[in-house]
């Protein structure tokens, strides 16, 4: 290791496939870079593909097969972030910055050989410090890696956000203290609730890895779930914000770092559920566990699982399964029970809210099927977690559920 | 390495940008793959990039920078190929075929840094004989390979030929016997003649590494010039072919194996000639060094060159350069020598004769003037080498030269 340091501070920063989405866009990627460096930071860049590249490559694949190899779809892939970070340190360079594309082996990322959905082993941090060390921006292709066999391998959709926080964490651990990561996408930011259906919600400006783990798996869809465990993990800051302006956005940190120590963070919900009630089965010590094995076993996920005490000995069970495994769930469902009542519904959704305040404040549930029952709203099922509570609601109820919940917990103020 | 031998025989095919320039085109090769199999072949396949590839890839560079740094373009540009074997691995595996894409890092295809034009150093062979012995067909992306720094590197336009070259003389030293290398273009095979300014033109069963040297250089582009030269080093025997048939193109093998012989292998012309004519210049001992120093200083390629002795310490010389350096070249000229008389002729063109049984049969050059001579055409100036007679004629003879020395040297029979 040489033994030059370092004099700047690190910075990790990840453009997705918009940002970097025409040569236009990567020239302002290009300026936003050397403003970074000229505000003191040493940069490493982690690119995602070109919008649209990654389908269009998929696409050429699934001409020639309905099953492609999966070895030979990730290298297929792995170009899509190829092409963009060269010509990113081409950029880079037009604009007088130093700058050196660095590509899954080169930076020996290394994963398992679970192609089309690898999970990182390791970084090597010395090359990209080399790199740094040199006066050099290293650019650094997202969502690839290799295994041990040197086969290129990718991670999964919107394993860029997962091969930043990496080298991150990585870089952090040669310097001794965190290195901040931010992810550019096209929202600027995490909101208290979606801005479409609650007019009130306003951006989080800061919010733990727990709350955004639980936001994230409900639908807010901002950073991969991935990349937000392994954040936690390793303390990486991530700073969640848009290519297109200068805003700050949402830095989601631990949690004792976050500044504002309210009750509820968000309130998010998911439309895509529907569910499934089942009256008066046989009960017995494993008819639960039976019946969830067949539906693991054909491949259906289940989500919100509510167990009543059924009378005499009968079984009243409600679930809910996601809106296009729905038919086949019930099909399971009747012929495990061929006498029982088995009803369905596709006309419910799903609202929550979370907050880790909610583990130190008794009574939140209480508040919010108070503030859903002083609008009307019925609740079908409801389900907790440490720092999260969903209620089943009808559809109908959505947009007023949302909006009345957000501003019961004072979100908006 | 594994004890396991190879039961069968050795053969490299490259398949060109014209031969894998669709997903239909792909589907095509993937076949002649799999009969080669059926044929009882272990097969290693090099590919180029689709075609329109490399340009489309070369084009987005040059959009971001009028001088695209070599590093990144040579990062850039090799996502052609990469995606090219992807797509064919998957098109094999798709027939039945198992296969195995490899890039430059993953066969050690070791290369010198020079960017854009990099040289081979050396190819691990053992990374293919394992996947071989496997049962699988590999498939390695051409025109790229790795500097011991691991930078990606390209081999210059048309590497891909020196890839598929380079890997069957490597395949040979393992095995102890010459492997082929089949190479697939858009014509099917070396011409007598070019068939489209000389009718009676009939395609070569065999030639000589020397003679193709002579030819390629010419103008016959067929192979890429350095492709033929590792070929003839290590002996490989290689095989042009067209991908859209099935018959048999030119084998170019060494001298000893070549089946014909005869004095003169073919005619060739390049039209891309202008001459520069420079009379009664001041001589001197440098003189002549100092001119083609300027015009190397200047960039300018210089072809024939032809000195006569001037008279009365005069200096009488003509010589050659491409069509597009003509007006550059006569400015160096008339600054170089101010009273001379300089001449420049645009409607000129080279015709050759080329074939290593010049070497040994005296007066083939005579009877090349004797030929030329016949048809009344003047010959402006006159280049030889051991196994080629180039004539620079008025280009209003072209076709008629062709043909006449075609005919005349017995080669349409």
């Amino acid at each position: 290791m040489s033994s030059q340091k370092l004099t700047q501070r690190l910075l990790v920063q990840k453009y997705g496939g918009t940002s970097v989405g025409s040569i236009e866009r990567i020239r302002a990627v290009a300026q936003r870079v050397k403003r970074a460096r000229e505000d003191g930071y040493d940069v490493v860049v982690v690119a995602s593909a070109m919008a649209g590249e990654t389908n269009r490559l998929l696409g050429l694949g699934a001409e020639l097969s309905k099953r492609p190899d999966e070895r030979e779809l990730d290298a297929l892939v792995a170009t899509g972030e190829q092409v963009s970070v060269a010509l990113l340190a081409i950029a880079l360079n037009e604009v007088g910055v130093p700058a050196r594309s660095f590509l899954g082996h080169q930076v020996r990322l290394r994963t398992d050989s679970a192609f089309t959905k690898a999970r990182i082993k390791g970084i090597d941090a010395e090359v990209l410090l080399s790199t740094l060390r040199e006066g050099r921006v290293a650019v650094v292709a997202g969502f690839q890696g290799i295994d041990d066999q040197g086969n290129v391998t990718t991670l999964g959709r919107g394993g860029s956000d997962t091969s930043a926080v990496a080298i991150a964490a990585a870089l952090a651990q040669y310097g001794g203290k965190s290195v901040p990561c931010e992810i550019y996408t096209d929202v600027d930011g995490v909101y208290t609730a979606d801005p479409n259906v609650c007019p009130s919600a306003r951006k989080v400006h800061r919010i733990s890895y727990e709350e955004m783990l639980e936001l994230a798996s409900l639908g807010a869809k901002v950073l991969q779930i991935r990349s937000v465990e392994l954040a936690m993990k390793y303390a990486v800051p991530v700073h969640v914000r848009t290519s297109f302006g200068d805003a700050e956005g949402t830095w989601v940190v631990n949690e004792d770092e976050s500044l504002e120590s309210v009750v509820v963070a968000g309130v998010t919900s998911d439309k895509n559920e529907a569910k499934i009630t089942l009256r008066r089965a046989p009960d017995g010590p494993s008819t639960n566990a039976a019946l969830f094995r067949a539906l693991a076993d054909a491949k259906i996920s289940v989500d919100m699982i509510v167990q009543n005490a059924g009378e005499g000995g009968m079984l009243d069970l409600t679930f809910t399964v996601s809106k296009g495994d729905l038919e086949r769930a019930a099909e399971v469902v009747r012929a495990k029970f061929p006498g029982a009542e088995v009803g369905v519904q596709k006309d419910v959704v799903k609202v929550s809210i979370v907050g880790l305040g909610m583990r130190s404040h008794a009574g939140v549930a209480a508040t919010m099927f108070e503030i859903l029952g002083r609008e009307g709203i019925t609740v079908d099922a409801v389900s907790t977690s440490e720092i999260k509570v969903s209620c089943l609601i009808p559809s109908k109820y959505h947009e007023l559920a949302v909006r009345a919940l957000h501003d019961g917990f004072g979100l908006g103020a």
